[in-house]
């Protein structure tokens, strides 16, 4: 039922999508989902080209002013319940706003090249907005069989 | 790309699970997964007995603090991410635990009848435990392609 770290951070690691909460200064969470990499102790995720909401830079923000994020990767089967499981992330998020352009071999271009060997889907187009980076700090997960 | 809240809320009740974020008092995001049943304005889950971690019984804590909650139903496709879409929708929670036994037509018997009616997984062994049912104030949805 709950999981080891490592099993946690492996399971976490392999998700294609993840949920991102944040929370503002009045106590109301805010919850995304976002495409991801996870090596090591740090998440990454990126502004992408696909159509934008007003959403994406709100995020931004959110985490420049209150950097504690939870992210949460699960999976559902809807056919046999005994087959669930999630893992938890938290820690604390920066935005990383270097353009794509500056290859300096900075923190948002390695998490864009992260993103990019994850997701064939950035071959053709990959992100080039703003990184938040994740550093965790703690991983905790469930399965239903354990 | 921007939903509009009649179909946004109808493709949330159509989700089969959804992500529930809540804060706590130093404004940390709390992040987990649940079943759910939407009707109108309200969205309900309920403590179930599939095998617990102590977040269960966390999850109710947050709520009694700070009613403010966001929840979050997506469908991710790694084939086709033009088929991606998400619904958002935000309100007050409110924890109920009347006893499962009290057959008093009340909000949290109500609640556990539409989760019964909604998973047949609950049929053998519905949810008795406390229910979390939320006002919805706003519903916010996307679309890749709209």
């Amino acid at each position: 039922m709950r999981l080891s770290a490592d099993d946690a951070r492996q399971r976490f690691a392999g998700g294609r999508s993840a949920h991102l909460a944040m929370a503002d200064d009045q106590g109301r969470p805010h919850l995304v989902v976002v495409t991801f990499a996870a090596v090591g102790s740090v998440v990454v995720t990126a502004v992408d080209s696909k159509p934008k909401t007003t959403t994406r830079l709100h995020r931004l923000r959110l985490i420049a002013a209150n950097p504690k994020v939870s992210l949460l990767v699960d999976h559902y089967d809807d056919a046999d319940w005994t087959r669930l499981w999630w893992v938890r992330a938290e820690g604390e998020a920066r935005v990383l706003d270097e353009p794509a352009e500056s290859a300096d071999g900075g923190a948002a271009a390695q998490a864009r090249a992260w993103l990019t060997a994850k997701y064939p889907q950035y071959a053709a187009d990959p992100p080039t907005g703003p990184v938040i980076r994740v550093e965790i700090a703690r991983w905790r997960g469930w399965a239903y069989a354990g």
